[in-house]
């Protein structure tokens, strides 16, 4: 199995309002660097397993939506409780998604599984890794 | 799959006597910094894979019977060689002894595959990854 | 010159309500990976810049009150706009304040200089250095 | 599953003549930082899955032939993109060549599966891994 | 002193012909990851040393030119050796040079020094460190 | 001013026998990943602060006597306490000396300060720099 992995970051607030959550429950906040792997059984006829340059293209179009963002007030998590698991998850789907129309051109039909992992300190990262 | 990975470390002298070893087998040392990766196959209804606090302080509570030791003097080790293929083992038995005895709550249970990586320098490392 | 740095982290929410911050007006947060480097001229009769444990607990002491926090709520920041260069200094100001108490114990004199690094992703950092 | 990793590196030039490639057509290069990970099932009697000084010379062997070598003008490439997925299945394919030659000892036959990953930046890396 | 020091890279290919260069005589290349460090006295009434999306933006601007090429062939270096330190000490030049004509906009009259770094492998690197 | 900084590791058991080091006075030890950064007010005709070829083998040979051993066993450390901060120092002096001796070549005359950075984990690290 051939992987290509890049890596962009994301700078967002939120809460964790259950008691699991302990002083998390309070807004704070996090810096996740995600990396996006993107996994295929070959390489195209340029030797490819997936455009780098479209990689990094669509891991930063996935990832803006939540830069810089209050997560509490986002459409897309009402309801949610968006621990570390659950963003990866999130990304995961959504870099899925773009795959699928297109985003990584001819070359998104080869791939097989996707990664992604979210870094939130020096001492913590969580991933979501599935086939696509 | 998910996986929730905690990073701790730990400082220990020990010998490797034997021919292979070449000069560590004469006592030396090593800080090793231990990750634990824990992967799941869902998350609970508050997002988790693994409570994250709760993880640390299981690694942690793994980690310290060793920590600042001689193992060459330690009963567990007693008749083997202390490589760090040895430790990374050795910490997922114990680790996956602590999860069964509920270190990690009920979430314990949905716990699938463990990973334990010791990085014992900036040039190399190893790790053992199994089934719980 | 002789220097020991401890590292810890803080995971906060903040906003950044001027102009030039662009997206970053709107509530975020980040991750901040916090090292503190206690500069010394000479060591004590036991070897020690810094006793490295205290070092640690006073770091931990003085980060635990910003630690998953909502930065705009919080006293010391009113009126403030809370930059990671704003929040290395804020720290080697509790830092200082807590070495001048004795939270370093007598060492806690020899101290010329404190550095205070804030990385807030693995692409920017801010630090602050003075003489204590 | 165990692993042991150890890394080296090779900085080399190359030019990737393909449309699809846009300014790194252009005569350019790499410092690429060369991880390998060799897997097995389980240890020998010494506790080793591998013996890694024997590895560290393996994978530097593996990479000498490329460091400070213009890539365009090697025999082995001829005809070929070398891009970073390329380059990690070729170290593979060498990797592979030499520990069926011995160059791991006896312990090269419990060599399960091989992964190598080739860091080219701060955000960028691929790899290629297999059962050998 | 305030610090702020933001991240970028460039892959290049070059020869260092000169006999003390030994197989770095021959083309080969290198990534370099590069940190720029502006270092001010003061902060501004936004709290900031210097706005690090400007700062960020005329980094990526200094290093361009110089990305993705063969540097035997740019102007710039004609018969000059482009070692780390060279390299430094160039993109040190090009940046002040940017920062005097206002590419940090009014805020870069308030840097005192400069430094950077360019890191050319896991194990070595090179800084360039200067009022400006 | 310039620098280059290479990096090298060893592994060492030692005991620290005074109060104050509570758990780590008992036999145990670390891995130290030791960084050298020479630095130069100016480059030789070269474009070399120093010979980065020559600084990784004057590192290396500075740091092997140290390696694999225990360090409460060598006749350096008779009566003296193995701390980061100690062991820094010890390096520094070491590497002085070599310089002194030719071990870097005419290139050496032109160092005006050393620093010697040992990391001792993830979190902590000490560095002694001075003038030589």
């Amino acid at each position: 199995m051939f992987a290509v992995e890049v890596r962009d970051h994301m700078m967002i607030a939120h809460s964790l309002p259950r008691p699991v959550f302990g002083p998390a429950q309070a807004m704070h906040g996090a810096t996740f660097v995600v990396d996006a792997a993107f996994m295929t059984e070959d390489l195209d006829e340029d030797g490819l397993g997936v455009d780098i340059g479209l990689a990094t293209t669509v891991l930063a179009e996935t990832v803006k939506p939540l830069n810089y963002q209050n997560l509490d007030e986002l459409e897309d998590f009402r309801g949610r409780v968006t621990t570390t698991e659950v963003l990866a998850k999130h990304i995961f789907d959504e870099l899925r998604r773009r795959i699928k129309q297109g985003g990584l051109g001819f070359g998104g039909a080869r791939i097989k599984r996707l990664r992604i992992t979210l870094h939130e300190s020096h001492v913590a990262r969580a991933w979501y890794e599935s086939e696509v």
